[in-house]
């Protein structure tokens, strides 16, 4: 069925609110789910939610946290999420970076303890549109085996990149470093849709192309040998930098019975500051946009440049949510408003 | 034919003091290309030398230069190689990165106007061989086609990382985010070996296994698009950082004809600093390593595990190198002595 980014936005805050999230902060969590719905990114949007939802209610999450934070040295902050909602955490962390960085150039902040941050594209892009560099990493539950292997010994092990460009548009790229994310194979199995050949193992080890059999097993790391090796260095910096433990003995972002301990690393970088450096990106993006194409149909693109064009789309015209999903969340919210009502407070 | 590492030392060492380079950076620049050969990486080894000589015979490199410095930021150094050797320039800024992220727990640098750096791995195992983590980036000529594109639009634009670990092991990647180096392909082309479908295409942007026409058309991304969006990202972000040119307008590390503009740049971060870091981070490579594998014959294995092996067995039983360049170094050292002995000085 098709859903407004309004109607979304405020059954999202809706329920949030009525789990103990105060207005800001139910603002901020439900923009992250929604904002990736309107970029054709189903996996990392309101599916997410019923599942925070009940980490809430069981006190894995905590819904007024914004986080403590320390610097460690001059330049790299330390953040306890004291189980706050990643999204509030993260952006109270990048606040804290991009008026340190002023003075340092580089800073990094590490943080732990705080919920699934959804798409890290826009933390980014939020560094991104001060001006400055911003890398983003985050570990997570062990779903990816080795190059060469075939069970569950690495996280997806995301990665996402912004850098400034002209036209406010800056360049953006968000990959796990798996072939596919989880919630991609959650995805496909709740529409029924097959996986592509090479994407994922079963419990046994064994390929396979069904995205039920495949939540049990194993996706295979993007890119070969290459792509392992930078998921690899993905999970051991934020383990290092965090001092979060690593993929196996990650839990909570998947479940709502375990305490969330993976970690989240943001890096921000001053750029050169030459004053036609957005223009030179802007013009270098677009000559590669313009580079002849293998497929005469299929121009050559800009990572980013399809998010953006859904976007645009979604906002106009809406976007697709699994109808079961809505009928789900209408049922929560209603719950709520109902056992709100018959609590004497 | 088999050369051992001494021989291999001696001989550039010579060569690079014949051509005016101090006997400490002679060291340090010969060290990087024969330890490059010791990993079987010949592709940045001796090979690299002669190009390396005509530079400095033409003044597009400096023999004698350190490079010159200045913190644009507390975090963030400024190096201007002034043509200086790449690994001497790179070094000392590693010394000054590496002595100020004690205070700021972050340091980057980026340099710009030095030679080719030859293999990352070894300026970030420099750094994690400190028990810091360190990222390597550098860009390069225009020489890999976008992801549906057929091209030369981006630099093979390599990245290396290296992260701490106990028994002296520091992990590191170091990858070209092209599916293969120009310098592997040019390595092809000269023993005549062919390449593996979907490496390159040729001039005319067709896809071809014949290494000397790939020598002219352009290399594929690694991992499909992921891969060609970072590889992107880095091209941006050491543009960027540095303030040195895109891909396209990039020379100086292939020919001998024109002033290297390329840029590197340095990142050191500090881990969190728990005592039991080190060994959690070899205990988990080992439990990626014993990972059961796809194939019984093959175990999993972690990156920079084949070059520790082959760099052993290389220094006990010396290794390969194409007759013909080991001739021609021979007899670039010959010429250099007898001029040196026909001009009076």
């Amino acid at each position: 069925m098709r859903v407004c980014e309004r109607d979304a936005q405020d059954l999202a805050v809706g329920l949030l609110r009525g789990y103990g999230v105060p207005e800001k902060s139910a603002q901020i969590q439900a923009g992250i789910l929604v904002e990736a719905e309107l970029r054709g990114h189903p996996s990392h949007g309101l599916q997410r939610l019923p599942r925070l939802l009940r980490r809430i209610e069981r006190g894995l999450a905590d819904p007024v946290s914004q986080g403590e934070f320390r610097w460690r040295s001059e330049g790299v902050l330390e953040g306890d999420g004291l189980r706050g909602l990643g999204p509030v955490v993260a952006f109270a962390a990048l606040d804290r970076l991009l008026e340190r960085v002023g003075r340092t150039g580089v800073a990094l902040a590490a943080v732990s303890n705080a919920q699934h941050l959804g798409m890290l594209a826009q933390y980014v892009e939020a560094i991104a549109s001060t001006g400055r560099i911003g890398i983003a990493m985050s570990s997570s539950e062990a779903l990816v085996h080795p190059h060469g292997g075939t069970s569950r010994v690495l996280g997806t092990n995301p990665i996402a990149i912004g850098v400034p460009s002209a036209d406010g548009a800056p360049f953006v790229v968000d990959l796990a470093t798996s072939e596919v994310s989880m919630g991609k194979i959650h995805h496909h199995a709740a529409i029924g849709r097959p996986l592509q050949p090479g994407w994922a193992t079963d419990a046994d080890g064994r390929p396979t192309t069904d995205a039920v059999r495949a939540r049990d097993g194993a996706i295979a790391p993007f890119g070969q040998a290459k792509g392992y090796a930078l998921g690899l260095a993905i999970e051991l910096i934020v383990a290092a930098v965090a001092g979060t433990p690593f993929a196996p003995s990650i839990r909570g972002t998947l479940d709502a019975e375990a305490v969330c301990n993976k970690g989240d690393i943001f890096l921000v970088l001053d750029t050169c500051g030459s004053t036609d450096l957005l223009r030179r990106i802007a013009d270098y993006l677009d000559f590669v946009r313009a580079a002849p194409s293998a497929d005469p149909e299929t121009p050559v693109s800009i990572p980013g440049d399809g998010a953006r064009r859904r976007r645009t789309q979604a906002a106009n015209a809406g976007f697709e949510v699994d109808p079961g999903l809505w009928a789900r969340l209408n049922d929560l919210s209603l719950h709520k408003n109902l056992s709100r009502r018959e609590t004497p407070s």
